[in-house]
Formats: C-alpha cells, structure tokens, sequence
C-alpha cells in the first residue's frame, strides 16, 4: 500500500484536505462516467497547478500514427487511441477581480471530495482565502446521467463569507485539447462550427483522420439564494472557445449558484448535419427537469444498478469500500447497450493504452457483466469481436496466414491491431484463445446457444484455424509445437511452447470441432450457410486434429509440474521472499534483458490455464502448480492478484486468498503500482469481483448446475453477493455460521453447494 | 545482381547516360572522402530532382533523442548520429536567364560520371539543351584532398556550344540543411556567424547540445579559357547561405571555369575562437597550389595508399573492379591517423545506422587495415575501445552489473550506448567478445605486446568480469548457461545458450586470464599499476574459471553439430533452395515472429565461431558446420558473404567461394539488397578483402608464423595482394600455375605455404 489518504467509508470515496501532490491521483480516482463518456476529476474553475485534464466520449478515437524506434514488417501504421474530447465543464471563476485558482489562492480549508457511488455523483466543497483576504465557501456537485446519456450537469455554489463580492462567473466550452500522450503532437481536431443559440453554445468538432462528427455543448443557469437571477451573458468566441460571461454582484453570505448542463451529441447516434438540434433536445430535457430532478433520477438509476450488481461486506470497511468502487468503476465505463463499444483498460480515466481493447474482456471482464446483467450484455461484447472477424483475418494475412485463419488484435479500437512491439503484437497470440473461451464461457453460464451457431462458430473456426497454421511440426520432438511466442507473462518472450499458449491451442481446435459436429447435427440449416461461407473440409478438419492430437506441453518430471516454457527451468530459481525490496517493482528497477532471464513472473501464466480449465486437472495438481509457481510471481500486472485469489481460496489458503483480494480490489485506491495519475484499471476491477463471488464464494457452473463452494475471510462477519444465472436472480449471504440463499424466480433452482444438491423455491431463503 | 549501369573498368566506377531513378543510387556509389570528412556525389549546380543531399565532418554528431514505441529501463537517452554538415560544393549555374537543373532542361546527353579510384577524384561531364535551346557543354571535376585534409576542391567548366552566354556564376556555401533519418526533426544546428573576407567566405556554426564548433569555408577563381577573369563578386547572406555571385559574358565555344575551394575546420583540431583563421591558412594553402597542383598531389596520396593496399586480379574485370572499389572506399572512410575515429557501417556515404562504431571494427575492419597499413593504425582502433572503458563499465552498470564488468555498446558514436531494441541493445552481448578477440588478433598478427600489457589487459579484465557475472547456473544443466541471447544472426532474438556467444564468452576469460598470468610473470610493473587499479582477487579470478571450465554448448549428438542455440532443432528445417523465391528477402516480406521461428540465418553464426576460433575444430569439423549451417543461411547481412567465403575457400569449394566473393565485393556496385540509395556498406568491404587474401590466398598466422594455401578461381588468370606482417612487406603474386612471393624487409622472413616453410629472402622473388 502507498497511498492511504482516501477515507473509509461504504458507499462514498472521500478525500479531505488539499494537497497538490494528489490532485492528479484524485482526478483518476473520483472520475465519473455513464458508459457513453466519461472524465477525470478536473475542477471546474481554472487549476494552474499540476493537472491532467481529460474528456472522453465512447467510441470516439484517433489513429495516431505509430511511433516506433526500429520498423518491423507487420506493424500497425497507426495506433487507435482514445481521445481527449472538448471539455464543457469549465466555469472561471473571478470574486472581486481575483480569479478562484486553488493553486494561486492564500489558503484551502475544509477541502471536501466525495465521489457518492450509491448515488453516482461526485462533490467538492472547500474554504478559500483568496490573496485579497476575501473568504469564499465553493460546493460543487457534479454528475454523468444514466438516463439522458449525452447530458452531465454540475451545480457549483459560491458563498462570500467575508465580504460582499462583484462576480464574473464564465462557463465556457473549449475544443482547444490535446492528447497527453500524442506519438508526434498532432493536431487531433478540426472545429467547424461555433453557435450560440440564446443561453446555449455549441462547438461543432471533427476528428482528423477519422472524421467523427461531434457537439459540444452548454447551457447555464444562475441563481441567487436560490432565485433565478435571470442574467444575459456577454458572449465570447476565440478560435476553438466559446465563454458566456455572466456579471452579478452579490452581498456577504448571500450564495451565488450556476447550474451547467453540457455534454457531447456525435453522429455515432444522429445524424451529421443534426448534431446542434440533437444538443438542443438534450439541452432542453435538462434544463426542464432542472438539476434537482435530474439527480433524482440519477439516483434512481444508480439504485437499479445496485440492486442487482452490489456485494456487501460486513467488518471489513475497506474490503467493503473497495469491492464497491471496482464495481462502480465497472458500471461507469461500460454497460452494456451499445455493441460497438468495448471497455477499455483505464476507462474514461485516462490515455495510457490508447486502444480500447485487450483480452481482459474476454478473460476478466465477461464473467462479471454476465452475472450481474442481462445476458444481452454478454452476448454484445461476443458480438463486438464477430463484427471483428474479417479484420482478424486481414490481421493474420499480414503475417503470413491464409485461408480464413484469424488473429484477434493484441489492441484495438476497430478491428485492426493497434500495439506496435513485435514480442506481444506479433507473438502474444493466447489473446485468440481468450477469445474463444469467452464463446464458451457464456455458453456455459447462460445457456444461450444461439450465439454460436448464429455467429460464434465462426470465430471459433478463424482461430482453429490460425492455431493449426501456426503450430509447427517438431521432428526431434515428434509432436506439434508453438515457437516464438508470448504468454501471459509478459516477463518472457519470445519463448518456444508456452505451455498456457499451447493448451489453449489444443483446446481451441477442439472445441472448434465439437461445435461443428454439434451445428451439423442439431443446427443444419445454420451449419449449411456457415460451411458454405467458410469453405472447410473434412481434411482440413482431420488436419487440425493431427495438431491437437500431437500437441507439446512441456513438463517435469522432477518437479511433477507442467512447464511455463522449453527454457524455464534453466532459470536460477531466488523466489520473490528471498529477492531484495529495493529491487522490486522489477519493471521499474530490472533493464528487460534481466526480467526476461529471470524466473519473475508478471501475471498468472500457467495458473491462468488451471482457471479457464479447471475442471481438466485435480486440486492436488492445482496446489503443486501454485506452490512451483506463486513463489516466483511477482504479481506486477494488475491482472495477476485476481486469480490467485480465487485459486489460493480453492485451496484453502484464506489468508493468502483475502490478501490478494486486498491488493486486487484497492490497487487504485491505495496505488499499489505508483501510477494512479495516469488512470484506474478498469479491466481488473472485473478480476476484484471474481474474487469475491468465485474465490469466496466458490461459484462455478458444474454440468449445466450453478455451484458454490462458500468461504469467508477469517476479517469479516459477512458478505452477499447476488447474480443473475439463466434469468434467475439469486442472492447468496455467507456468514461466519451459515450461508444463505434467495430466489428470485418463476421456477425453481437446483444448485449445488459444497457438491450437495440444493433446490431453491421462489423467493424462499434457504440456509446451509 | 540487380543494377548494372556501372561500366566495368578497372580502376574507375563509371555511370553512362543521365536516368532520374539512378541519381540517388549512384549519389551512394560516387561518394568521395578523405577520412576527415566525405560526401555524397550530389550535383555542384541545382537539382530539382529527387536527390539525398549529405556531406559529413568525421566526429562530429549530434546526440537525437531517442524513438521508441515502448520505452524499456535502461534505453539509451540519446542516439547519436552522424550529422549531416553545412554544404560547401554548392555552385548556382545561371545561363541566359535560364538556371541550370538537370531535372528540368529540354535534354541531357552524353552524361559521363566518372570516380577514378587510382587517383583519388570524381568527374561528372555531360551536354544539356535548354529550354532555351542554349546547348552547354558541362565537364566537372572534385576531389577531397588527402593532402590538405579540411579541403576540397571543384572545377567546373561551361561551354555554350551553339550561342554565346551571360553568365550568372553563384557558388555558396549553405548552413541550411538537415538530417534525413532526424527523429523529431529538430534542428542540428545553430549559426553563429557568416562572414565574407574578400574572396573568402565563412559561415561558423555549432552543433546543438554536442557544441562542435565548425566553420564552413569557400573561395573561388573564375576563368576564361583558362585566363583568370578577374571577377569581383557581389555577396549575399542570408540567415545561413552566403552567395557570392559572378557574372561574365562569353563568347560561343569560350569556356567559363570556376575553380572552388571548400571545406571545414571545427574545433575538434582546433581551438574555438581560430576556427576562421584555420580556415583561411586552409583556403590559402589550397589557391596558392591551384588545382592543378592540389590535384597532382592527390595522385601521389592515393598512389602511395594502393602502393601497398592494392589487389590486382587478372581476367576477371568485374572482380577487379569490385575489390578496388571496396578498398578505395575503406581508404575514404577511415585511414587510422585519429584514435578518436572509427569506421561507421555506411562511412561518410548515408545516415543509415547513425552511430559509428559496431562490432564490425573489430570483427571485420581490422584483420584488413592491419594487413595494409602500419600497427599504429590496428592500435588506435584498439585504443579506441580502452578510451571508452569507463562507459562500458557505465553502461554495464545500467543493466544490474558491477564491479568493474563492461559491456560495450551495440553502438556508438562516443562510448555511450545508442541502440533502441532491447533484443539488440541488451541482448546482443557477444559484441564484448569480438573486442576481446581484436585484441588478441592484432597481437597474434602484428606481435605487438605492448599494447595488452599497456591497456589492452584492462578491457580484457572488464569483458572477463561481464561474462563471469552474465552466465547463471543451471542446476538442470548442471553447467553455466548464458540465457536471453541475440547472437550474430540477428533473426533469432532472446535465445538461451547461443553457441557463438557462448564459446566467446569461455574464451574471453580464459583469454584473460592467461594475460593475467604472462604479465604477473613478464611485466611485473604494469601487473601493480593495473591489479591496484582494478582490484582483482585471486577468488574472483578461480569464480570466473569456473564459469568457464563449466559452460554449456548445446550439442546434437544426431547431426553431430554443435547447435546455434538451445531450441534450434525444433525449427522446420526447409533450406533456402527450397523456399519460394517470392518469399526473399525474408526481412522485407515476412512479420519479425515468422522471421524468428524458421530456421532461417541472416549471417554466420555458429560459423563466425569457426572463422575466429578456427584453430580448436578440425577441417571435418568445419565441413560438417559449413553443411549444416549454410543451406539455411539467407546471408541477407552485408557481412554474411564473406566469411562463408573465406570457409568455402578453406573446405577447397572455390566455385561457392567465388560466388560469395562476387557477392559481397559487388554489393553496392549490384544493389543487391536494394538499398544502395541509402549509402555504401563500408565495414562489410572489409570482409571483401578477406575473402580474398584469407579465403582464395588462405593466410593465415599459425604459431607466429605467417602461413599462406593459395588456390584461385576457375574465371581467374591470377590475382595478387601485399601484407604489411610485422614491419615486412610481403607481396602474393598467385597464377594457375603458381604462388610467387617478394619480399621488402631487411630480413628475412620464414613463411608457410601449404603448410611447408619457405624462407623469403629481402628482394627475391620466390616461386612456389
């Protein structure tokens, strides 16, 4: 843990006292986001202090052109990235000609920030003495609604305490933003068009290259003690601005207050040329409801959320707080509704990783949208990638694949592959499995077939394929081999039959034939159209299977344990207790060439094979492969506590399993990994709810029959947790003494727990 | 082979006819130098055309910020390239209003370029018809004098064939320029002053963080069939140019000649604030001998170089001309006279690779300028490395090493490492052992001690104590092994126990340590000098022997190979042959994974050991390598054909020998890697050199003795080549019938042919 400054509460974020050294921690961590945009925590008022300012709206990105030191063939020529939008929150701030900047003011006190996740807003309150002595009270509230999704609204106060004040407050729109993390500062915008329409304003924007049309927008209005002041703003435009300069004097303890509707209208959802009357219509839903009712309903909405998606923890308020923010931070990125969109690694938090798109959905993400949402939702990020597949087959041609292979991008935002380092765009090729088991994985939960014979098998055929072809045939070793490979542990590459890879492949083509099999015999007018599409024989399927059948997995006899890679046990073996501190975060501290011949480990790697195929081994032989392996990982990826969570529970290790459930679910909170400015880990967050309802709570879908094995973490006196399994939403509290379960259903649920069958009437709580 | 414009003849390069694509091509091929600084073969006048515009100061470089997609601890901050110099040839051609632009006149005919290697100069003669209709009879010359080295010098001639002409004669110099390959397109260089003195111009600039003071200097004298026109020019500065210009009437078929002198002085030989009054005893120096003069004493310079550097070959002019060609372009870049230079890959001729200094040097360069210059010019690119000891400490240091263990850049223009692929940059460590090797080769060649005991011991010391701390042990293995490897076929990337690597790694200590032991024994005062410096224990040196008495070499018992690294024999083994033609260049045509999991080889590897530690295999040994290795090598590095040719020649293969010959010498004159535009391969026309006089000649030193086994190609009548060994000259005269042998020395020499010793006497010719 290093920081701690964040203030344990249930159901809210908080942070009290200003600090510069936090501001930019803090505007990752209080960002807000309604699944359509979202932003960082920026003040409203103008900051001249360390900042990273960011707007972003779903879907809306750039490709920047690639940046590398050494071209190889088969690089990306452009890298999608997120993009920092116009911003339409800002107001100055100006108090008897002083503008409000807490960098440049006197003194802050009784600074106050809440992020309210129950209700999903987020306020700042505070005290300032400006340098003419004034003394201001701010209070400020701001939210992203779930309801009118292009629409934010923000109610900013101001109180002179001291003083009577002659105000100039100055909402504004500005289009003038650049991107952190631009490979060559390019320009990313062209601004088209700026209007003002009475009290509203709109900047019409393009983006370069990919020619997304958007609006920003605002509209503002002004009270005094809570009386609408009726003011006309002076108008001012500048190249990519528009300021509405409202003037108003006040008197001492008299409270000034803006509401500030505003947000973005693109032609992702509205036509080109109706972007302005689209803001509009927003513009005027809000400002009829008003701020009040429109944050009533975001509570409303919130509230449904909770209702379906919240885990209680009793006695343990951090666990508590954490598991909450993860799942809000979850609900804020993506929810579900729009199959074009995907959730990316930082969210709306932040620029770092650009793309939108990495096999944590497939791999972290699927499960917990699965379980706590329609199985819609599911099936839209299954959909996402099938809407991929032609690009995916663009994508393995290019390094020299044919006949319908496919290679999932690495990262993406549109199909087409993003990263540009040849160790994992072109060899980090387990993503493709991922992909695959995803179609599997909501198969098994929900029971849906239809994805795979309407579209999934498809997908499962282009990766078959891709593993068939790019498996090769080892005379010495008189079987089937992968070489020139990254697995999940980024802390090799380049090494020949990553045993994780080469599991994954087998399974691949396997389960890619069993599906063929099952269409042609229970789907036959689906499997004619898709043969027919997809062109492939008999003896191309016999030649897939001479693949998986002959397939390398490398082991040891002496350690009686499956082998990472050919070259791991050549590896001098000082286990992560017996490495120096001082030489830890090795990512931070270790030149590459030295974490690549080290034993470390980044992320769950072998282990990540014993979760997705759990079933395929014994728990004797999970725990030898925790033992040979958790020593040696140095859990540097985000992605790596999760798992090891859920399987240190099903070996029983609790205290291990709570603290890894510690370290997953406040990585961001606490900044475990020093880098909270740049963003939160939203695809993780997915991982931190695994380890909950799978570690502890032992959930697994076994033979079609939803199952737990339930635990609790000797620290706490309860937890619940509620998921939706094949339209059935059961609620599951586990105690210290018993755990419960309660139906909401039409029919009955037959479930197992600890591998005892249990039936569940509607609505009646049963307790074991 | 795929060029052949250039006119086969034996002492000149000579280009036929005007074509817009060759111009880049033969701006490469035409390049001129003198060691202190070279050129492109750009065009004097004004071309609109496409054109790669470089000239170059030798050491003088700027240290551009580094590239990379993802940055990696311990990237170097800066790479330093070689710069791209202010432009003294410059000379604006003005006639009848119309400017003289090959690119843009109505016809070029009779286009003659010409780079006469005996005599050191470049040529360039054609008629143009003009817009105008004015027919102009062109014929220039220019040579980079040997003589005056901070000069050059240019005559230009006009002759209006079919009108008389007013003439508008600017020549300039030009400050105003840039690097093709800059990263960020920064600016290189800041001016500081311009300055006109009479005829004499001056423009001083300094480059940017580096701050090499230069001064780019001219002066001209014009004439009229050859009488001195006496011309006062008129001046014009601008922010970087100086212009003077000239204008003169002429008559139809009198001829105008400019006489140009340029160059520059910087402050690498020169105090800071002379810098102009060098420049102007330069410019003196060079008008008071004229031309003419300046131009006899070329003559005599690079008579006296091919005096003693030149091979003659009899019957076969295209082979003939190659070797001059690769010779005369070693002799531009690099005569050995400053220890603060060495030999870039692509000379004084592109941008390409930017840094100077490879492992090349010592792989290659070396066995080449020992053999045909004094010791002197070997030990300064010796010294050169012990001059950067401090930073390959520094540098090793950067990747977790200590005590003293070095490892030498991957490249280097200062000592300082400026490579950006980990797999390169930290990986490709067997470049420390080819250091260590120079030094044991020039004193096996040259029986120069002094030079170990004096610095060399040092720099064997720091290698020693690299490799000691780079082998792990493997408890598998029961051996030290050297994991995470690029060896010299850079198409395998992160490798465990590349053999090459680790052959040279057991050799660099055990080579040290022998030199420990002589100098204790032999030189006691240096031993003190160097153990108080180094402080160097008995127990360090018993733990560096046993990693060298216990290293690991992969071996086949099946092929009876030693394999080029651990996974090897789990590639599918297609040769060369039997790969499709359209797949070559494997480097431009397949995505770098691919590249990385075939067998293929870029340049000899396990082979490159045999070459250098030829003396522990056996000719069986070398034969079953050879076949082994070769069928899959692509040689598509510049210094992949040379060694093979060497081993081909000594497995008595001649007709693949030759083959390799013709490939490696006429390289750049055949653009066989389609990239000539780009500069010259210089390093690798060392390797040309030993094709010959070690491959077809077979020298050798065997137990200090010099040893030949002479045998010559199919297509030759004979060929012959001199060596400098020890202060004797001997040149090596082979015909189809016999070897002839002479010697210049005051003693004689005892020498070995086919392994039977013939006593040379000083002066006699001796037929073998």
């Amino acid at each position: 843990m290093n920081q701690d400054y964040i203030i344990p509460n249930a159901w809210s974020i908080i942070e009290e006292g200003f600090d510069v050294d936090r501001v930019k921690s803090s505007e990752s961590i209080f960002s807000i986001g309604n699944g359509a945009m979202g932003q960082r925590a920026n003040y409203e008022e103008h900051y001249s202090g360390p900042t990273f300012q960011g707007s972003y709206i779903a879907g809306v990105y750039y490709p920047d052109k690639t940046k590398v030191g050494w071209w190889k063939n088969g690089y990306p020529e452009y890298f999608a990235k997120v993009l920092n939008a116009p911003s339409w929150i800002g107001i100055d701030i100006n108090i008897n000609k002083e503008q409000l900047d807490l960098f440049s003011v006197k003194k802050v006190e009784d600074f106050r920030r809440e992020l309210n996740m129950k209700e999903g807003w987020l306020s700042r309150s505070f005290k300032v003495t400006l340098q003419n002595d004034n003394e201001i009270q701010v209070e400020a509230k701001r939210f992203l609604s779930l309801d009118l999704d292009e629409v934010g609204a923000i109610q900013y106060a101001i109180t002179p305490l001291n003083c009577d004040a002659d105000l100039v407050i100055t909402p504004y729109i500005d289009a003038g933003i650049t991107n952190e993390d631009s490979n060559w500062d390019d320009k990313f915008w062209n601004i088209s068009n700026l209007a003002v329409d009475g009290q509203q304003a709109f900047i019409e924007a393009q983006t370069m290259k990919t020619d997304f049309h958007t609006c920003t927008f605002m509209q503002s209005e002004c009270f005094v003690n809570n009386q609408n002041a009726g003011l006309q703003p002076q108008v001012i435009k500048t190249d990519n601005k528009i300021s509405l300069i409202h003037k108003i004097s006040i008197r001492q303890q008299e409270t000034f207050t803006i509401h500030k509707f505003g947000g973005y209208t693109s032609d992702r959802n509205h036509n080109k040329t109706e972007l302005i009357s689209a803001a509009q219509n927003a513009l005027n839903n809000a400002v009829d409801s008003g701020f009040a009712e429109m944050l009533e309903k975001q509570k409303q909405s919130w509230a449904n959320i909770w209702q379906m998606a919240d885990i209680t923890i009793d006695g343990d308020i951090m666990a508590q707080q954490a598991i909450r923010f993860n799942i809000f931070q979850l609900n804020q990125t993506y929810l579900g509704t729009d199959s074009r969109l995907n959730i990316g690694p930082k969210g709306f938090t932040g620029e770092k990783y650009g793309g939108s798109t990495y096999w944590d959905t497939e791999a972290y993400c699927i499960p917990f949208y699965m379980a706590t949402k329609d199985d819609k939702v599911a099936r839209n990020l299954l959909e996402y990638r099938h809407n991929h597949l032609e690009k995916a087959i663009k994508n393995a041609e290019k390094l020299g694949f044919r006949n319908g292979a496919a290679l999932y991008p690495m990262v993406t935002m549109n199909g087409e592959e993003c990263h540009n380092e040849w160790e994992i765009t072109f060899e980090e090729i387990h993503r493709n499995g991922a992909i695959a088991f995803a179609i599997y994985n909501y198969y098994r939960f929900t029971g849906d077939y239809s994805y795979i014979s309407e579209k999934g098998l498809e997908v499962l055929i282009g990766i078959a394929r891709f593993w068939h072809q790019r498996a090769t045939y080892s005379t010495q070793k008189n079987k089937y081999v992968i070489l020139g490979v990254t697995g999940p542990n980024e802390y090799e590459n380049n090494v020949n039959n990553n045993w994780y890879t080469n599991y994954i492949a087998k399974w691949c083509i396997d389960y890619a034939v069993e599906n063929i099999d099952k269409i042609e015999a229970e789907f036959n007018s689906d499997y004619t159209r898709i043969m027919n599409k997809v062109k492939l024989s008999e003896t191309e399927i016999s030649d897939w299977r001479k693949v998986a059948d002959n397939m390398y997995f490398p082991y040891s006899e002496e350690h009686k344990v499956f082998l990472q890679q050919d070259g791991f046990l050549d590896k001098e073996f000082i286990t992560v207790a017996d490495l120096d501190k001082s030489q830890r975060p090795i990512n931070q501290k270790w030149s590459w060439d030295r974490i690549l011949r080290s034993p470390y480990i980044k992320q769950a790697d072998t282990l990540q094979g014993f979760y997705f195929f759990e079933d395929d081994f014994s728990t004797e032989e999970l725990e030898s492969h925790f033992d040979f392996y958790e020593p040696f990982t140095v859990h540097e990826s985000s992605l790596s506590p999760c798992v090891h969570s859920v399987q240190a529970a099903k070996l029983g290790r609790m205290e291990q399993a709570y603290k890894f459930y510690l370290r997953t679910s406040r990585l961001d909170l606490d900044d475990y990994n020093h880098e909270v400015h740049e963003g939160l880990h939203i695809t993780s967050m997915a991982g931190t709810w695994m380890s909950i309802v799978e570690g502890f709570g032992g959930m697994r879908v076994k033979n079609d029959t939803l199952s737990f094995n339930p635990q609790i973490p000797e620290h706490w006196k309860a937890y619940s947790f509620k998921v939706n399994f094949r339209n059935r939403i059961l609620k599951v509290t586990v105690d210290r003494k018993e755990v419960k379960f309660q139906l909401k259903s039409e029919e009955e649920l037959q479930i197992l727990v600890n591998d005892d069958t249990v039936i569940l009437q509607p609505d009646k709580l049963v307790s074991v």
